[in-house]
């Protein structure tokens, strides 16, 4: 059957299950449901601290077949995966589901549990490339990997899809009945949001930490009555290691250039204006549209309502200037913004789920105005890959990429016409992330596409000095540069799904052919 | 039958259903489950912003024999119930249970919608004495009224024995997306800890504000994603209602000098000490034993964990002069109270499931070290009624009554030995709201009994100067003053039913023979 993105899917793959294939951006609203949840009470004088990993393996009683997760902050600097996962190979338990939230090359190990049968099952938001990816890729993983979007991760795990068993929440600060925080300790990474659904809805919650703090922990950001247990450990992880690419404003005058369009785009469309909220990413030339937007909303002497996000210092920073009124975090991104969310109310966390969740009363997403995004690879229908590279191997995750494309009013891919001699501008892309009804303009160097669909823009800025061209020519400046690419060979074997954040299959990712 | 408490009970009350008995304090604990919610997504461009009431009761499309339900601060301040009921009836909606948290004075138009009909249950945590107390003991409600404790009513809703159908949550902040708080706003109130299960559990929730910010609301208490409707009216209520007795500690002396017995216990026993949490009462006993408690931690030089409750600028105090780390607080009592809960991160919020609701993994009262508790009555097996005065009328409800007793190490009854001519002390309470078992010790003014459960406390004191009796002693040093009380006759009509933090039946209310 072909889903709403014009993939062909079948209808039931093994080691998943029945597809239900994507059918549209906003198909999923309505009626929807929160699973039960199942606990044992904890009663007055219990003791939840315990004294290894080892031991809290023991208490929940972890057994074959069972879904753990790993809900973190700490990216490419978390160090509790591998450690617990070292105790649970070591212990012969085998054919777990591992729900991660990100996947980073620290989490090398894991290939080789993957390998031994350990690990069958995968399920992230975002795996780096590196060796797991690999390791997918070569169908090691008995099952397919599964990539959920921030916001379809906590609603996978709220509707009941994503079974937790057992979740371990890695926690800069404890005290020892369960209260955590992530702003104090060696290992600080700011706001604990992905954790929060793990913690609401798993059967067992074990808390690791290597900041046992006085009862109790204060601030709370995840409390007591969500957590089994307390285990200490040396480290959780470096916070170093949060950052894995560049976060600083591009220098590259083709980043720069597609900036200065894209900002000016917005200007042009009315976004720049009382009230405005507004997120881009955290990378080169994300963070330049930000600056030009910074830029045009101190001339304009605007004030918006919120910035949103993985956050930077850079926004901090907007805030702090008066141009956002507040900041919405769910993953800080470097120091500044950790030291601003511990001690500026301005600056508040929130849950994947609020950031994200289409099955709720109403995710942030729909309160954005403007929305900035990368792309490896955009189609002619506006569809967006941030799956994977032009050669077909995963190198990403949609993150918040479609939760936030769907429910900001200005969703804005910008990125090179051209990258590592390829054209990011094709007919189709390898892999569908985010369907193309929810990009409303392409912003390359050579030219700004916007969509059809958005028959408002178009009319808006048909008197626009702005180079504005149909998508179909972007295509054909990348392909006459670069020529056509062939395409990638790829064998029937489906190594990961992609589901949209509705949980519907929107695409999947096959084993290339050697 | 009987209940664990020795209350005869029947298997079934009309108009409640089967009754499960008592059966001890700690009887309910294992495994337990929050129920699963249904909930209307909300895309992207909703507006949930509405133009009265009335438009609110139809998009929820209220029906005849739904439960609606009022979390709320603002006490004997609070306009909601009123406000709401007045459309309800006017719209001919009739058989509606409505699960309050306080009920007061300010609710007697509530009488006539019992009158008609149109409200035929009434849930609450606490019932004031007044005109709906009175109609409750007439047997005008359709059904028998059910008290439940603090955390026993988020307990019943997550656990969905009470499913309620529409939530009304008055926030005196609010933006138009849903996200509130209660510490803006002219009817600012701090923490709206109360209205989180209702939130998180309700089919459909409204917020009626007074105090419409813009986008978005800062700090956010309950968020966007729990809420379908937003709702302006001119005030929601009166926040100098909140405080409904005295707030200032006694100058009786008898009062004086029950404080002053409680805390040489306190002391006596090894409670005062580094890292001790306390918790106590509002009125004018509690407050005085708490300022001695604050006379000998400062003379100890203790720092204590933290302080707990509804909490008054007293606790505030202590917490600014360095005797406690922090502040839980489930009610602010007063400005200063508001204005920490406010400004000060060390003074938390709490909802009413983490204070007090025996099923989840660990409720805070479960790290009270000390409590202070007034009585209407107490037994010789040490239960205490606090639900209906000598005349077997209802004039209060457990709060946290039964909650904190069970969660805390020390939980001291502390009153008069007699009040209104009328002995406090007796061979059987009229009401029971909280179980012997979790009683520790009764402080009077004419001598202390401990509890002979604590064998650990006798023989701690057993060389103490202080005047400890066996309670038997106080109740008749109690009756020799005033006379064994003349037994209230009552009819077998059951007007309310008490339930026991765990859900479990500890004790109805009759109607009294006229």
């Amino acid at each position: 059957m072909k889903n709403a993105a014009g993939v062909e899917l079948p209808e039931f793959i093994k080691g998943y299950g029945e597809v239900k294939p994507f059918a549209g951006a906003f198909a999923g609203y309505g009626q929807v449901r929160k699973v039960a949840v199942r606990l044992d009470s904890v009663q007055p004088g219990k003791t939840k601290l315990l004294e290894s990993i080892d031991e809290a393996i023991e208490k929940v009683n972890l057994r074959d077949g069972m879904t753990i997760s790993f809900p973190s902050h700490l990216r490419n600097g978390d160090y509790v995966i591998n450690q617990v996962m070292e105790v649970i190979a070591a212990k012969g338990i085998r054919d777990l589901h591992l729900a991660a939230t990100h996947i980073f090359p620290i989490h090398e190990p894991l290939v080789d549990y993957i390998k031994r049968g350990v690990v069958t099952g995968l399920s992230a938001s975002y795996i780096s490339p590196g060796a797991v990816a690999k390791a997918i890729m070569k169908g090691y993983l008995k099952n397919p990997a599964v990539l959920r979007s921030h916001g379809g991760r906590p609603r996978a795990i709220e509707g009941g899809e994503l079974h937790i068993d057992v979740a371990f929440i890695g926690a800069p600060t404890a005290d020892a009945y369960g209260n955590i925080n992530g702003v104090q300790g060696k290992a600080a990474c700011g706001t604990l949001s992905y954790g929060i659904a793990d913690a609401e809805y798993a059967d067992k919650v074990v808390v690791i930490t290597d900041n046992l703090v006085p009862y109790p922990a204060c601030p709370i950001e995840i409390s007591q009555d969500y957590v089994d247990y307390v285990v200490t450990v040396d480290s959780i992880g470096d916070p170093s290691g949060i950052v894995s690419g560049t976060l600083s404003v591009t220098k590259d005058p083709v980043g720069l250039r597609i900036a200065s369009l894209a900002a000016q785009f917005i200007d042009e469309a009315g976004y720049i204006k009382d009230g405005m909220s507004f997120q881009s990413g955290a990378g080169g030339t994300s963070l330049a549209v930000t600056a030009e937007v910074r830029k045009r909303m101190k001339e304009k002497k605007v004030v918006g309502s919120f910035a949103a996000g993985g956050v930077t210092g850079y926004i901090v920073d907007m805030m702090n200037e008066g141009l956002f009124r507040s900041v919405f975090d769910v993953q800080c991104f470097d120091l500044k913004a950790i030291a601003s969310y511990r001690d500026n109310p301005k600056h508040q966390g929130m849950s994947g789920s609020l950031y994200g969740n289409p099955n709720t009363k109403g995710a942030l997403v729909n309160n954005l105005d403007i929305m900035i995004l990368g792309a490896t690879e955009i189609d002619t229908d506006f569809n967006v890959n941030v799956i994977t590279g032009s050669d077909g191997i995963i190198m990403g995750g949609s993150g918040g990429h479609n939760d936030t494309a769907a429910g900001s009013k200005l969703a804005i891919i910008v990125t090179n016409l051209i990258k590592g001699r390829l054209p990011v501008v094709k007919s189709k892309v390898t892999t569908v992330a985010t369907p193309g009804e929810t990009v409303d303009v392409l912003v390359t160097e050579r030219g700004i596409a916007i969509n059809p669909r958005r028959s408002d823009l178009i009319e808006k800025l048909k008197d626009s000095a702005l180079p504005l061209v149909p998508i179909e020519t972007l295509r054909e400046m990348a392909e006459r540069l670069t020529g056509v690419p062939k395409p990638i060979p790829f064998s029937d074997e489906i190594v990961a799904v992609v589901e949209y954040r509705d949980g519907s299959v929107i695409d999947v990712v096959k084993k290339p052919l050697d």
